[in-house]
């Protein structure tokens, strides 16, 4: 059972862990047993502007786990749960990734993933704060599976959800299920006019990886209305959701309410959704090479 | 403008033939300027069985056009549209393909489109009739992008559409419409269990290639329940439609009537999409070989 936990973030990042980790482990006793957390839940956005302080809010995770991965780490052991964490990650002095630290049940750190495709847009300044990931370094980036002991699955964080490219590699690695922690919103001035659009967009276009790779699809987002920049600032659209390998929404929480999503994900329907149909036995890949170009031009 | 043209196949080709050349006449003089037939509309699917028969339903299409492309070809240029015309091709002596005809307004044949990938599945035994289409052959195969007198449009077919690989190859070599003539239907016994999750699949993997792309996808299904091979046939569910690079449906038909459907697709949406959702800007090229592989084990 996947256990998803959205909630609004506070400007107390200690408090946040506190509350994460309550709701975590509630949700293990609830039968949870692959734990996700939303995008960065340690922190309100910080994002929404540039700022160098804002560096101070990294730690590290990998080789040696900082404060938050250790928390979780403990709470995976003694709960018996994966856990998906999302951390602002130091990696060395001046280089920093939004990450997502991988715990086995075990609390062993079974891998990161550091986000692969960072955004820059209006209040969502992240090239300025995070590097990309790696591909396939020595610290488990790039798009992965891991064997856990509830299933194999795979990380996006994000951004990454808009690339069909990003799940298709994450699925061929072996993830059954692709877990992305998110944060993503409405500019208020923007929400009345196109705010249902951009919703329904960013569920279609996961949803679409449930369906082209016959996997599950778990997107966990944050609430609330955060100003930590000034100005009108995001109003995040909750409404994390859990897709079927046949793209159906089997569970969604509300768009403005704190709520741990409880979702029992059969991964029977894999094989089910892989032979009915079947588009992995199909792919061109001797076609394919022009994806790794920029513009065919 | 586009012209989609759905409609229900009869026993006779011929007749066929001269309904959807009335059709798309008719929608030219409603001010279509991009009209697309829907899969194979030239016959019933025939591709419910296996027989050899069914191979003398093909003609040639390039480099020598057969009556097919003509008679598109002769109404192109009288009526000033581009046409693209899905029509079983007959290559060499037992070489066949699933071919789309790209005709420009002036009536030249600017090029081919032959169907990618190729499905096998109970009542669609396609892999027995048509080769897949080469890759980058002199007969302008493999996914390409044309500019024609009213836009650069791309086009895939069926099967092709569940392939996001396909979708995003086809807008690199910059097509900012891709047209998929599709024919889609229920399994009569799978109808009132599976049908509209079928249904909302197909539409949702291709919105989803609207909005990773950010351009129109039009797809062209056929209605009517066909029974070629005896049996419970196939209840073709028709519905098609236009998303717009938003993702939003803009436009679409019914699940069991004959329909042209005449949607204004304004081409500056690409651009506004594609600035305001800027994922052609952070693919991660350096991270995506192994789109190439079959699996990544």
């Amino acid at each position: 059972m996947l256990g998803l936990l959205q909630h609004a973030c506070g400007i107390d990042p200690k408090a946040n862990l506190a509350a994460t980790l309550e709701s975590a482990r509630a949700a293990a006793r609830d039968g949870a047993q692959i734990i996700c957390t939303q995008e960065l839940f340690g922190t309100q956005y910080f994002c929404q502007s540039e700022n160098h302080g804002n560096y101070g809010l990294a730690e590290p995770i990998h080789p040696n786990p900082g404060p938050t991965t250790q928390a979780f780490q403990t709470l995976a052991r003694e709960e018996k749960v994966v856990v998906i964490a999302s951390i602002f990650e130091q990696r060395a002095p001046g280089l920093f990734h939004n990450t997502a630290a991988i715990i086995d049940a075990d609390g062993a750190l079974l891998g990161i993933y550091r986000k692969m495709h960072i955004p820059d847009d209006p209040l969502y300044y992240e090239k300025f704060y995070f590097t990309p990931g790696d591909v396939g370094d020595v610290n488990n980036s790039g798009f992965r599976a891991w064997e856990t002991a509830f299933g194999k699955i795979g990380v996006l964080i994000c951004w990454d959800q808009w690339y069909p490219e990003a799940a298709r590699l994450t699925a061929l690695a072996g993830a059954e299920i692709i877990l992305i922690p998110t944060a993503i919103g409405w500019h208020p001035a923007e929400k009345a006019a196109e705010g249902a659009v951009q919703c329904d967009a960013w569920q279609t276009i996961q949803r679409s990886h449930a369906i082209a790779n016959g996997c599950f699809v778990a997107a966990v987002n944050r609430i609330g209305h955060e100003t930590p920049a000034g100005g009108e600032g995001i109003e995040f659209w909750g409404q994390s959701f859990v897709a079927a390998p046949s793209g159906e929404v089997i569970a969604q929480a509300a768009a403005d309410q704190p709520e741990t999503l409880l979702v029992q994900a059969d991964l029977t329907q894999v094989h089910e959704a892989r032979t009915h149909w079947p588009f992995l036995r199909d792919r061109r890949i001797d076609a394919y090479g022009g994806l790794t170009e920029r513009f065919l031009d």
